[in-house]
């Protein structure tokens, strides 16, 4: 056995405790005090360090709460109470929301104090005022729950892979939808019945807009951008999909295929491109992923990214995406940074003197397999003039299918006579392309119904893990 | 559009550059010069700084090489050159085994050089010493390329989840394992056949002992054991089993069961145990891990970590497990930490005067389902005794199939008369419970053949992802 050797690093002087104020005791808030609480001892022998609440923001402190205020903290209904306190070394930002969390963080920066929070619509929309300001003033911004949870991908895209030039992310970003399109798969309920589900067991709220619009995706995702390739990519200017039009029929269709439905954040460079030309090819959307994937295999509320590196290969970081402890535990990581003495300076950013613009690449140089479903006349000759139509637009079939899905009415009930669906799974073609051929296929006097198509993550275009 | 704002953080004066001496330039040596090479500009923009190989410790310099020497490198037979040389900065242990790399390294440390190293053997076995003398001189000490190649499993324990307690950690911690059983798996071949395939790829050495036997896996867990609960439990007090005895027809019958056979790390603290009490069930062992959960879906040479915190749930990381750049990514992350002026000290080891030992439970203590095959005579009755047996050591039978296996010969034909192969899936026993019915059965009249068993992951004991 080898011999255990005395001091592995023990601070001659107990390094004083470090004080936070909280800036909302809502779910996130409540978990943090509880996790403080409940792993105080492993936290001071992992630090050095006693981590205490001093002062809690909230709107109500009268409020009746299901979970004990932290010993020794107080509420309060003033900012100044929390960014006027010396003692008060790290704001912990959970309200959310933009304008009142956001002059909460300038000040609390202003004031010389780090900063911790979960807010990703803020990041995503004043992110670049904010790192500046952080930077400037040489302070602490930790944000590793406003992305995914618990999983630790800004750490890992700021550290571990940092020796890495970034070729592609492609991520389960909102567990809300994850949620949804899981239970409609899993047990065959449309989308307003899995919504319902949903909310009724708090992954959804009661207004879900954010979630299944895809936004809150998309501005996960252009923070991701920012950290993998230092550039700006506003969420206001990428492609977002939503998942309210995704149609059981459709996620039937894929799993027959061999695919699941997930809304997915991708983002690549172009060919050719880089971080300074930042050609850039980035949406958010609902896509079959190839059940070969681990993406495919990311069921319920959880969250997952996929990262492929040139020197790391692909790494897949999969964990509970949202909820009180998991999003805890990501603001706790960024807490003990500042406790223990980490250097603020390491974004991971680019250390130029402003972050370069994400151009988003012309359609005719965005690629992928497509998935398509046409409702068409039943007569001879359709299938050669589908075809036609996609061969003019340089689309080559890789499957076809003309089936009725045995779960749905048949086309002639809903009132569609002789009509049959027509599912084309297509190799790699461009953006431009397919939607070209959508409109000719659209306007034609054989299609029936507005066509559907979805990307697809196969083999061919993610590589094999 | 958000407005790009002026500084993100940009030093006035340029940072040196950060010099390396490299000890060992083979896969992972040349991997890492040709990545700071190809990466030069991305590394730069990250941390400010330009970073260098200066020297490289080689056997016989005059080597031809298929890979170029780095720009500026000099090839050198002497050690001293490298640890006498006050710009060195940083010494890159990659020459492996104990006692050289290990004295390399004590002398690096005492010369005042950080150390990266991506050497298991060395630190699972002299690891305290190391560990205690990077402390006591408050250098780094990075090992991240040491266990699971490119996956940043030990950034995760030791920042990112730092305010959990850990409750558990599952791991395909050996890739040459994974790939052998995944041949064996996927395309129906016998171990030998398959290590043969593992050698002639490249994934598998000519001497493969430490490998298959599990003790490079053990060497991992000692490693991640310590940095989750700061407990130093050596690999040699590990229960260790390897692959060399898992037969074809038990990877057939795990999958008709809905399961993959791994080889599979394992670690947690027993019901009631602390990182103060240390009882803990901790080794490396074939197991049968359910189809539903990510790590079933491990294939060749991936390695992924389970790791469960009482804040973050279940996180789940996969990557490229070894081969030269997924270990050159995480070697170069520990460098750019290094580079970035990160503090040293967050080991996020508890901050003790010495690591605390762990104490393996003992076998009534430890608790799993269990797989169990059993060649029995074919005869009435004995369904019924192996039954009583194993009820009389507290074992409880979840499933039971008596099955020929269609692609092995029937037992008749391998001398075993009447004979027919009995498999038992168990719920939840113990250790001990399940070794003394072993015996038992063993000793009996009709069962002909030693039984095989095997531990198995199964929802009941693994959670849900």
């Amino acid at each position: 056995m080898p011999e255990l050797q005395p001091p592995l690093s023990c601070p001659a002087i107990p390094a004083p405790p470090l004080l936070l104020g909280l800036a909302g005791f809502g779910t996130v808030g409540a978990a943090l005090a509880a996790i403080l609480e409940k792993n105080k001892a492993e936290i001071l022998s992992r630090t050095g360090r006693e981590i205490r609440i001093k002062s809690i923001l909230t709107r109500d402190p009268a409020k009746p709460r299901a979970c004990p205020i932290p010993l020794g903290a107080h509420l309060t209904t003033q900012a100044d109470d929390l960014l006027l306190d010396p003692e008060i070394n790290v704001l912990v930002e959970l309200i959310g929301g933009a304008d009142t969390a956001g002059e909460l963080i300038r000040r609390a920066l202003e004031s010389g104090k780090n900063v911790v929070t979960a807010n990703k619509a803020l990041l995503a929309e004043r992110g670049n005022a904010i790192f500046s300001l952080a930077a400037e003033r040489n302070l602490h911004l930790g944000y590793e729950a406003a992305v995914c949870g618990a999983i630790p991908i800004i750490r890992t895209l700021r550290a571990s892979l940092a020796g890495n030039h970034i070729e592609s992310l492609i991520g389960i970003l909102n567990g809300t939808c994850n949620f949804i399109l899981s239970e409609m798969s899993e047990r065959n309920l449309d989308f307003a019945q899995a919504l319902r589900e949903a909310q009724r067991l708090g992954y959804a709220e009661a207004d879900p807009e954010l979630d299944i619009e895809g936004l809150d995706a998309a501005h996960k995702l252009s923070l991701l951008i920012r950290l993998a390739w230092g550039l700006e990519y506003p969420y206001t200017d990428m492609p977002v999909q939503g998942i309210a039009g995704v149609a059981p029929r459709d996620i039937r269709n894929a799993r027959e295929f061999g695919y699941r439905i997930k809304l997915i954040g991708y983002a690549r460079l172009g060919a050719g491109e880089s971080a300074e030309t930042g050609g850039m090819e980035a949406g958010v959307c609902p896509a079959l992923v190839h059940e070969n994937f681990l993406l495919s295999r990311v069921e319920g509320p959880y969250n997952a990214v996929r990262v492929e590196g040139n020197a790391c290969g692909s790494l897949f970081l999969h964990g509970k995406g949202a909820g009180g402890p998991p999003t805890a535990s990501s603001v706790l990581a960024d807490i003990l940074d500042i406790a223990r003495g980490d250097n603020p300076n390491n974004t991971g950013f680019p250390l130029r003197r402003q972050l370069l613009p994400a151009h988003p690449l012309p359609d005719d140089r965005c690629f992928s397999p497509w998935y398509i479903r046409l409702t068409v006349r039943d007569c001879p000759g359709v299938l050669r003039d589908v075809s036609g139509i996609l061969a003019d637009n340089d689309i080559s079939i890789a499957e076809v299918t003309q089936k009725e899905d045995a779960a749905s009415p048949p086309a002639a009930e809903q009132g569609l006579l002789d009509c049959i669906p027509l599912l084309i799974m297509t190799h790699s073609s461009s953006v431009a392309g397919v939607q070209k051929a959508l409109r000719a296929l659209e306007n034609s006097s054989f299609v029936q119904e507005p066509p559907v198509h979805y990307r697809v993550l196969g083999r061919s275009n993610v590589g094999t893990s």
